[in-house]
């Protein structure tokens, strides 16, 4: 297939590799998760006996130490070939499971204690720590969450409700932002929650046109009290900063592949199941508007691809050049806009290329047991992903190429 | 609303209001008859009694006596406002039924009995007769139908499959084309039978992505007898002619309609939703961005009435033209063209807007309960209609205008 | 042709059929006055002639009395088909001497002195008064003029520069919009002035990338002296009020047309070009590619005719609606909006068309000598027709879909 | 820039850097040379000085020893940036120079004479030797040239038109295709012949919309007598086979990053002028529709980098896997199509991009002495290079796609 996606690294090949066997068991799946309306235990076994659940976790630990956004993009691109609500499940954990996999390293690099945390990453990968993640509430945006930790003699304790909490139904920890006012300010904050924690309470509520296997129900926070060192600052609550535009734009750009992976997996659908059929006398892939139509569908394919493996190589090689010396937050918005410009692409064309795909196949891909159907369902998830919502995109994007910055 | 259709006639106004007038209980009914995946009786008895399933009813038999093509496609937007199900549905009996209603006229204008179609159109008004057609089969086209009709001593001897039977479930006759082949040739004709004739099996099997509501299951002919009387002449099978390219344009191009009225409750919807909506502080209204959207959601609305709107008055012109002398098969030619162009634009169009809609309203959209996550399914289905696939349209208009007459 | 504007009304068949015979000759000279950079004045003489320059001059003082404003609009296209700088230079007097035409019947008809209008219409028919009108300015838009009228004894004095001065090489007349400060407020004021009055100084300095033939140079104001009675408010400076918005709508409303003249004119030629045109051994016309690109073609030009002429008639009927009833401002943003969508469609619309002409036709198209090279350069000006530029378009038309009127 | 293309090896960084130093002096004169519409000696006498038109020739040799497409591309992108037309006519000459870099490295490689070659290689490097190709007639296309080569006692005469023979008046040499005919069978060859050649006769005819100082005059062949040896068989006259597919596909991909270096250059210049403007009383910049329009472009310029940049490396890379072992035909075509896909994105995104350009500057990049005015012009020749033209394109990539290989 032209410019797929490839692995740059062992790490990322071997993670690869464990994506691509499990494609066939999540397709096979798919449909029965989707009617359903449930997340698939079985997909998450396989992927934590595979090892792409804790693809992020070091070598020395057990893990594939995987390190590269781009392999970590391709992974999910091959996730989402077999079922794409699978595949924007496990992003979830393999973001959070990372960002452990770097404090862990960054610890002991400082010949600091590591147990805590060895402990943990041992844990994802037995599969007994799974965890998921929300930076979603009703009516706000990411930088300003109205969850609130509210500072109380035991620590604090929060209210406010997360949506869009994929993976939640299996996960044990639930990782989220936070809004927290003391006398230093207003500010941006995270947590990470075990889901037994008294007063998380998740919803049961996920009823959506598509992903219905992601599970991403809504998840109430109902006087939950946490220990004071439960809170991390991330910085000013409503305001831009170089740490938190580095991982939204990291953390979300992998998601992109999953409509890039649906996409892949229609346009093969339909490829395959018209290579055998007539229409009236003539073979179907002779009749030029279907090789019109397909020609067209490829342009969109090569083009999602090629802009997606610019954007993570983009990424790699920011984080690279950024490994010791701070970011300025100028190129954080930088990098944010590329993960922008890949989304609107992506999302747009995976759109197109699956509703090209039910023209080319005709009638047949409309009916509700066919997988075309739930891929177009699914496919139609990939502008809400955060941030920026399609009505915020091209602005945020022109306003960094004209220099004005975003504060907010 | 801009470009808005309107009445052109008296007998289309009254069709129209009565429309009008059941937006909001096939509104209403819609989500339920959706996820019950049933076609809804209340919403036909309604149109019964209303008046519009009977609409091309002359007037001097108790009907509207609705005339104009466009004020029928108007009808449907109309419709559609409500429920894209219903809408597309009626628009089988509205196009049997005007059928009826230019034979009765053409009939007693040359002095003839016609007590046999008088008795059919007041059972239309009564809803005693209501009649679905089809001209679908798997693996074929409308021109070559591959359901025979073979003579015998009784008269014809009728096998084969139809599929996209909108309707079906309530109707009572069942209009469709077949083949017949006899010592004159491979001929096209046409046939409508009682639903409860005997080898006419209908197949219960619709359950589709959308359009959930519209009855269009298959249907089986299983050694269906009929008379020899039954049977219609159309043409030469696999070829186009005046009659057929005429009938094929004007029967379908109301159809288009139903996804421009999907389209507009849509954006109506969206725009009613976040008119006293905020996110973060300020009113979803002020964003530019949302601003951006809603303005091009606009332009796409304008644009899809009035091709619409053009292609039913072209349509209704045409008609006028060639009321007493007959069409010349390259006129014909670029009335169906016509159509097509409509369809393009509008099918395309309408997704487009649905989609934008659900953009501006955001995730709330994408959950099943939403009226919105419906339309988004329902919406799908136009480049479906009949002909030309979105595979074979842009050839067939560029063939036409070059004087490229295809003859099949 | 699918969609083609028809002329409404009888003064308007006249006046269409009267631009109809001048295609030829337009046509003819369209190349030379474009390598000379030359406003043509046989056109214009022709014009004249013709009795297209003068149609809206009332009947009784020997014009068509031209009405419709989508005849007016057809006029224009069909003058573009011969040439776009013609059509757009003449729109200019045709929209002034509007205004003067509904100025005489409204004065006759309260029953005072007309002979001075009277005397300036027949001048009008004669080809005595040619008048231009701009309302552009570098670096500002239409609503805040930065020309201005300051009072002195003798009456105005008048700074500033206009640009954009479409025929003014051709004209005995100005007419332009102004700004005025005195003690009622700051005013958007009109005025029109003879082309000899000192201090009005043309600069002879357009040479653009197309419209060459237009005669748009530059106007300087330098110390321009006038009568008190020279001018005439029209409201406050850089506010809309309704007959401001009704007045820039409709008044450009049919430059759009232009556009669409240019690119039925260029598909034309290329279909024309290609009719008899082999390619290796195949025929042209029998490419399937070839086919699907006319299709696209065909379908862009069926839009960008059901939109304009859906602009047109929702015009007229809006004028005849507030003909003595005057109008709510939201509906005159209602009716800009109108326009702003048309334009939208077509100007985009007959760039594509072009350049679908300059693919199919191939690399001759884009010789220098060739009028598709012309056309191609001619159909870019429309963006830049008045207001609004295709960076404000989107966002005014979802503003007033939303309700957020715009005020300046 | 985001996604820019970078070097990937040291002779391109060479060959870039060189590049990159040229622009300003390409962009100073670009305007003077368009008007003049003659090719710029003092362009080519700069890119010989800096080594660009030498960069294949061999390290050994003297040359920058290029040897990446990929680095070839970025060379052609960063030329464009300054003049379109210079940098579509230096590529003729590297086409050329590579194979006979190639050539000259085979040949050594053998153990065999390389004194002639070596000898030519000199002369590119000192710019006594400059090479301009054409593989474009009219009415035909590059696998069926109708110029032939008829044996004769001598050798052959040549008789034909080649059309497009960019950077002739500058060349001392021309290679080009031609059909040969023997009993053999009927024969696709190629030749090269000095610019001195009897019968071989420029026509001084190129007068274009733009590219004008790419000197792409059509040359007569007109009895051109060569000997026996100077003709080398590419393969049958009318088919793909292997060599000529990998040969057209690479040697035509740099070309696209002509069209992209346009793009940037007049997305640069539009950006940097708006900068400091006001609008009314607003910084332009802070205008939203401003925004989304550059949003909007640099979405587009990052699709557009991204796919070049991806048919670049897999043209690189397939060039390493049949570095020893030959491509199969199929694979070929695969690289054909990956060519196509990325042609087809660039040329339709980067004439977008110049027309964004002007919706964002304005009316002042409407008038002819601006640059942007020349780029419109210049970038609109970008679907016009070969094979496929848009009209086949789409085709052509969708019967790759499903396997129904194109012949001829």
């Amino acid at each position: 297939m032209s410019f797929q996606l490839k692995p740059q690294t062992e790490a990322g090949k071997r993670t690869i590799d464990a994506a691509q066997s499990l494609i066939a068991s999540l397709a096979e799946r798919a449909t029965q998760s989707d009617t359903d309306n449930q997340i698939c235990p079985e997909n998450y076994d396989d992927l934590i006996s595979s090892g792409v659940a804790s693809a992020f976790v070091p070598k020395e630990l057990g893990g594939f130490g995987l390190n590269s956004v781009q392999d970590w993009i391709t992974t999910i691109v091959t996730l989402a070939r077999g079922d794409g609500s699978t595949a924007i499940a496990i992003n979830m954990q393999l973001g959070v499971s990372r960002g452990m996999a770097l404090a862990y390293q960054a610890t002991k690099a400082q010949g600091k204690e590591t147990t805590g945390l060895e402990h943990q990453l041992k844990q994802i990968l037995s599969g007994e720590m799974r965890i998921c993640a929300t930076a979603t509430e009703p009516g706000t945006d990411n930088l300003h969450p109205l969850t609130e930790a509210v500072a109380n003699d035991k620590g604090y304790l929060i209210n406010g409700r997360k949506i869009f909490v994929t993976m939640s139904p299996l996960a044990t920890h639930m990782g989220m932002n936070l809004r927290m006012r003391d006398n230093d300010g207003d500010h941006l904050v995270s947590t990470m929650l075990p889901m037994n924690t008294p007063g998380l309470e998740p919803q049961d509520d996920w009823d959506a046109l598509g992903m219905r296997a992601s599970g991403s129900q809504s998840v109430l926070l109902n006087n939950v009290q946490v220990s004071r060192g439960a809170i991390r600052k991330l910085g000013t609550w409503g305001q831009w900063n170089s740490n938190v535009l580095i991982n939204r734009a990291l953390g979300n750009l992998p998601l992109v592949g999953a409509f890039l992976g649906i996409a892949e997996s229609a346009h093969d659908l339909a490829l395959t199941k018209i290579s055998s059929q007539k229409r009236v006398a003539t073979a179907v892939i002779n009749r030029s508007g279907v090789q019109h139509h397909v020609g067209e569908a490829e342009i969109l394919l090569a083009q999602c691809r090629a802009i997606l493996s610019a954007a993570g190589m983009a990424t790699d090689e920011f984080l690279q050049r950024h490994a010791s010396t701070p970011a300025a937050i100028e190129d954080c918005h930088r990098l944010m806009k590329d993960y922008q410009s890949a989304k609107w692409v992506v999302n747009r064309g995976a759109i197109d290329i699956v509703s090209k795909a039910m023209d080319v196949l005709g009638g047949s891909g409309y009916t509700n047991s066919h997988p075309l159907a739930r891929m177009y369902r699914d496919v139609r998830a990939g502008p809400f992903m955060q941030p920026f919502a399609p009505t915020e995109a091209r602005e945020y994007i022109g306003k960094v190429a004209l220099g004005v910055w975003p504060t907010e």
